[in-house]
């Protein structure tokens, strides 16, 4: 399928850097906000962010079902309204930390965020439309519109039938209490909570019920391969992952940390699209030793919980490691899980800090 | 001063690109909104977002003064109010186009943007304040702290008398309707409109009346020099740019635009500030025929002025180029405009498209 070329080099090219411009990651101390605010939350927009009306969207809900839809969004905000806090994660999200790297949006850590969204539910819309009995898989179309691999395209990524239905997914207008922002997705998306981002397709405009297993140019993009032309696994949901809050304060350009010696409160977030977050350990070794974190509430599966450890911090040169596990057994790995596209690269974050004598 | 190494390589550094993942760019096709919407505004943040409260927060009005303030969020918002629309753009804008290029904050094009800014004037705060004969400069102190050429700080900008006592110049704490948002300076930010973005400080905990003039690591930071160790000149008003909106579509990665032949109109926004924009000019051949756009309303000269010119495109390859020329005589230049720390580089887009046969 498509060509992505891998590099060696450490330095980014030119045209990843256009999509670090032009997309962008949490910076990590937004890990403080149990809520991400608006702006701070990650965003990876494939092609251009397209130009929409909220008074004159329609969404089409079509192809092999009993009774097509064509929805207003008055007429979706007239049914069944529900709001969750979701966390979202980009499948690509450390891709710039593999070696070679693939060539694609050059995430280290930062692509990441939970909101509240509200919407509806899709399942009882599909039980409205009416699945044919032949339905396989349900096509969610978006307005952005581009050439990918060769391939022009408007954005559109599938789930099967049974995770289409699935209660979590929904359809959402707002996130955080307000219209959905432009940049992400207004005035319409899909949200399939647990699930990396590129399935939560925006500027939803058509659900194609379809007989046959979808085939686009994402369906096939998003797949973890070893090599180029394998056939590969499909990216669906969120491998664990834990980030930590760099402690004391940055340099501006190297962004190392300079900590005062005393103790400290190491904190942070951990989610995972597999299952609850059972644990949570530090290292301020680099990985050698290892302390289990307090857990705070994690509400639901599908959003971030927080943790919490206290450090001894002495005088000295540190590399601060947080490592995070599922229920599913799920562990986040020390290595670099190196992929060819660089999906669901969870490796531990390292935070190296100096601790200098307090004051 | 800082030690700003330069680097000849195209490619971007993995500390540039820290720098990239954090701070973001407004996605070009921005330019259609009148007012851009929360979180496609660009964003510098030397530090780190501070965690600020806006029920405690306080400002003080000290040093030579005869009648110091300490004031909340509340006595501000009780005093007169205003808002206004203010085109903002970081002054290392343009930077990565460079060659060689400065190390720093990586902007190609993307850093501005243009909100509704409430809050109050600062004269009158000033003037209650009552500023000593003495007094040269105001400091404005941020709470973002951290280590910048081995000087650790606040951050610190500073205007003289004149400059602070500017009718345009406010304290703000509503961006586009809104509470700030915490990347944006909440609780209260200085607002400069005219000035690059350095200048409105934000998360403003101190405005300090001194009878020097500031020499602070900011103020040596931000000078326009030929060579490291020149003295160099203030950076401090935005000179005059215009941007396009890409037209047609984008390819992923290389974010080419591919074009349909026929009547297209060409749109974009101008700005600067060192007076209002008169002019704006668009060539499709990369600089050498330039045809006059119509320029739309610009209600105040620190806004930017929306622009329109039609093109018969034909299948082709072609860059468009696009200039501006405000009344103080300040154009736009056809090549980058090289200085040791990359700023102020106003240096005309070109994007390139390729026109296919219509369809």
């Amino acid at each position: 399928m498509t060509d992505s070329p891998l590099v060696d080099d450490r330095n980014v090219t030119p045209e990843e850097l256009q999509l670090a411009a032009r997309n962008h990651g949490m910076p990590l101390e937004g890990l403080r906000y149990d809520v991400t605010p608006a702006g701070m939350h990650y965003l990876l927009i494939h092609f251009d962010v397209p130009e929409t009306r909220p008074d004159t969207w329609r969404l089409a809900v079509d192809g092999h079902v009993r009774s097509a839809l064509d929805l207003g969004l008055r007429d979706l905000q007239g049914r069944e309204t529900v709001t969750r806090r979701v966390t979202l994660e980009c499948a690509g999200n450390g891709r710039a930390r593999l070696a070679p790297r693939p060539l694609s949006q050059p995430w280290l850590l930062e692509a990441v965020g939970n909101a509240e969204w509200t919407g509806t539910p899709l399942a009882p819309l599909l039980e409205e439309a009416g699945l044919d009995d032949d339905v396989v898989d349900l096509v969610f179309t978006g307005a952005d519109h581009g050439l990918q691999g060769d391939v022009e395209q408007d954005y559109q990524r599938s789930l099967s039938v049974k995770d289409a239905m699935h209660p979590d997914v929904m359809l959402a207008w707002e996130m955080n209490g307000q219209p959905l922002l432009p940049q992400h997705g207004a005035p319409l998306r899909l949200l399939v909570p647990g699930w990396y981002g590129m399935t939560s397709v925006k500027w939803l405009t058509r659900i194609e019920a379809v007989p046959d297993r979808f085939e686009g140019f994402q369906m096939l993009a998003y797949r973890r391969r070893d090599q180029a032309d394998d056939d590969g696994i499909d990216v669906t949901r969120i491998f664990p992952r834990s980030l930590m809050i760099p402690p004391g304060f940055p340099e501006f350009f190297t962004r190392t940390r300079i900590v005062d010696a005393g103790r400290i409160d190491l904190t942070g977030r951990a989610w995972s699209g597999w299952g609850r977050i059972v644990r949570v350990e530090v290292s301020t070794d680099g990985g050698t030793d290892w302390q289990d974190a307090t857990l705070g509430e994690q509400p639901t599966p599908v959003e971030w919980v927080p943790w919490r450890v206290a450090w001894e911090a002495e005088p000295g040169a540190y590399e601060l490691v947080v490592r995070a596990t599922d229920d599913a057994g799920n562990v986040q790995p020390l290595e670099q899980s190196w992929n060819h596209h660089g999906f669901e690269n969870n490796a531990v974050q390292r935070v190296p800090v100096t601790v200098r004598s307090g004051r």
